[in-house]
């Protein structure tokens, strides 16, 4: 028997286990070099992936640790009486191997799979196996059984009472794209339901969930959700506290260290979890551009027909609209800064950033028209009349209001630099990822004041000297590390004499 | 600046770094959800895995900890200031994608990832990527680029005085099959030079080293190696002080655990380490069995195809022999009990296992034809001669004489079990792989004395009570695992009535 104790160590989705090299089950416990173990307590069961602990300070020959994460997943107490036993292989084993060796595997077994992915069956070298062969051969069979099975394995939201349920998604990759915002209190004061929950940044500057966060709560729960989307048909909440898609969560936190980015995880993974929360209406926004995720027009018109065929498949009925993905979006990256684009939009103030209020009324309009008396191109009309009238801006209010107040008052980063051009010129292009990394490093989403504010786009002229944009931070350490990074390159092509482009 | 601290956990091959949730430098290092990083001190730099800590008992927040291996490679003293860095991509990163999109790769792009690989600059989750992506789709020409790569990654050996320097190799998965310590001695004492390195086991329960270690002392430098094969033209030594394919051993640390084995990852990994020893010939031992690696004449065929094109362009000469792999060879699984059987081959003694001196005399008559003078088959009775003249026990005492004594005598392992057939019949089969796994239970190899020992072989009669084999163990603790996974299935198979088989 070890007794167990908590290692203050995270790692994350991983199940990780640390016992003593000088513990005497270590030989037997390691036994296969398969690195992996099942801890017992009970009739309690654990799959984890064993680390080997020199320090005794850490952890006891006597006892067996297990990181943060694993800890709270196992939940039992510290000192409790556990064992190892040898790793049972997981039941999706055999058909884990046989996609790695390239075969087509049938709907059970993707089943299988993503149940032992959602439950940390998987070692994270196993995760990134599974993607990798997924990525290297998958049917449209394949991807299908792969949506269906990794929708089921979650908990599902049901609108009962509301026949269409819309939503709406963007593909992502373009700073400051945050037309959700403006999309939901549109199409809620239309009176079409429309509940959406929004992760926070992963890799990027800011999620829908961090932006929302500046001006209203978004953690709240399922039940709290109903009652706000009865009373205002939508809301803007952190999809966090709902599991839509277990498995999802795992395969992503493999995924983006990677940074490997398949179409078929892509499409399984956006639409798994618009099927689990209950979505029957879906608007896919596809940005295209040089720096975007998707970079050309066959590119995008393959991935639409992949999301198309697999909509239709599930039951959700699915349009995909193609966007401009050639620079970010409105003029703030950053949470205060894209909060304070939005806002500008919804009161319709003269400085709103035209390419957000066009691209949210575009995207509003295909949502509107999923309403039949507004089919047929009625929808755009319907947007602009909603979002020119105030009622979009009342209704968002209303939502606000619904969802409480924020749980901090965040403002903009005092620690501010302009990043300037060094000769005249017209700017030619703006490197998306680039800027996004800028405004990651000065600290955003996590403080949510840091970000880049734009002062110009493409086609604009520009003078050696005059800004290009502008760092903010809230502290020096970040602050440092971004305006290095735009020292090193702006991220920014201009070109010719800022008359005419090159 | 953070302060070096050495944490007392095992990571492996895999470089991790440790740093408190309380840092301020958390966030920006961690900044892009990438979850590696570039340690700094001086001009020295690595890069790490990063893993967050919660208990500032196991690292304060103005810390930043290595593991243990980590913290040798990096080579500082504890205190050290030290920093981070975001993590400049590996430079075979865009090779690694290029693969992982299922694209062919130039040496160039194999030379790039193995020299990160061996490097440590991949984290396990990326090793596993391009182990998974090369298993799918991989043409002969990259295999043998890849091949060339891993050789040269690592530091060869040259034999300047030696034209012909001979090696065999087995492609493993059946317990008990220690031909190489029959062959050496019967080659070396013909007079061609066989400097063997081999390994521990590492899931198996005796690795050639672990075996030899029974009977001699294993662990000798370069000098001393080339000292041993100048005097007996032969030695057997344990491969680990000599730095053959370092990619590889990172390569097999994914590997194994993931369970995978693909066909082109093991003829780079055998035949890279081999030109890299500086061997001139080469004899492949492939057995093919139903719990072999390999397990259909068709397998075996394409596979040796494989490693015949790879040699032959790397200048290696190369011939393949197909042997039974069926069931374990001679009697002892584990280090003493092999050793025993290996000795008894040497003496010439009547309980000699019969099957192991046929498989060594065929081996090591296949390599005396690479000395011109046994050209076309004369090979096998010089082999034969050699051995039962008392020449080839001779030249292993000589061996082991200059390897010097063991570090430590092992006996066999006190604790015994017999595990016993339940009904009348005859041997049927015998599943190598549970086999070994038991005697791997028992504590073999990291007690030598611990394995199990054949009473039955394929094709013997049984009686109901009478023992298939019996189970040695040193420790409690194992023999009771190994115990309790023969008693759930003894990996024989008994049919009939003893007479004839069905």
């Amino acid at each position: 028997m070890l007794r167990l104790k908590r290692i203050g160590i995270s790692t994350g989705r991983e199940n990780v286990a640390f016992l003593s090299r000088a513990c005497p089950t270590y030989r037997a416990a390691a036994f296969e070099g398969q690195g992996k173990v099942e801890v017992l307590a009970g009739s309690k069961r654990l799959v984890a992936t064993l680390d080997l602990v020199d320090d005794p300070a850490i952890l006891p020959p006597d006892c067996l640790g297990l990181s943060e994460e694993t800890f709270a997943r196992f939940g039992q107490v510290e000192g409790s009486d556990t064992r190892l036993d040898h790793p049972h292989p997981p039941k999706s084993r055999e058909g884990l191997h046989a996609k790695i060796a390239g075969r087509e595997l049938d709907e059970a077994c993707f089943r299988a799979i993503i149940d032992d992915i959602a439950h940390h069956r998987y070692s994270k070298v196993e995760v990134a196996a599974f993607l990798v062969a997924c990525g290297s051969f998958m049917t449209t069979a394949e991807t299908l059984a792969l949506t269906r099975a990794m929708a089921d394995a979650g908990e599902g939201l049901h609108w009962p009472d509301a026949p269409v349920v819309v939503d709406k998604h963007c593909i992502g990759g373009i700073p400051g794209n945050r037309t959700s915002m403006i999309v939901v209190p549109i199409v809620a004061a239309h009176g079409l339901p429309m509940p959406k929950t929004s992760s926070r940044a992963i890799t990027s500057p800011a999620g829908t969930a961090d932006t929302m966060e500046v001006l209203a709560n978004v953690e709240v729960d399922l039940n709290r959700m109903r009652e706000i989307v009865a009373e205002a048909k939508g809301c803007l909440v952190w999809g966090g506290h709902v599991k839509l898609s277990p498995a999802d969560d795992v395969l992503i936190s493999v995924e983006r260290p990677l940074n490997i980015d398949t179409r078929e995880q892509m499409v399984a993974s956006i639409l798994s979890k618009k099927k689990a929360a209950g979505s029957t209406h879906l608007v896919i926004d596809m940005p295209v551009g040089p720096s975007a995720k998707v970079r050309s027009a066959e590119d995008a018109a393959r991935l639409r027909k992949l999301f198309e065929y697999v909509g239709d498949a599930i039951g959700l009925t699915l349009r995909v609209t193609i966007s401009d993905g050639s620079q970010p979006v409105g003029r703030g990256i950053g949470p205060v800064l894209e909060a304070r684009d939005v806002m500008a939009v919804l009161e319709n103030r003269a400085d709103a950033p035209p390419d957000l209020r066009e691209r949210s009324l575009a995207l509003a309009g295909r949502i509107l028209e999923f309403d039949p008396a507004l089919r047929g191109g009625a929808g755009m009309a319907r947007a602009r009349e909603l979002l020119d009238s105030g009622a979009a801006l009342r209704q968002m209010h209303r939502i606000m209001e619904l969802q409480g107040p924020p749980p901090r008052v965040a403002t903009l980063g005092s620690l501010s630099r302009e990043v300037v051009a060094d000769h005249d010129g017209r700017v030619m292009s703006i490197d998306c990822y680039r800027l996004a990394r800028i405004a990651r490093l000065a600290g955003a989403p996590f403080d949510p004041g840091a970000g880049i504010d734009l002062l110009r786009k493409v086609g604009d002229p520009v003078q050696a000297g005059e800004p290009l944009y502008r760092i903010h931070a809230e502290r020096e350490v970040e602050f440092r590390f971004a305006c290095g990074l735009a020292a090193e390159a702006s991220g920014y092509t201009v070109n010719g004499n800022g008359k005419e482009p090159l």
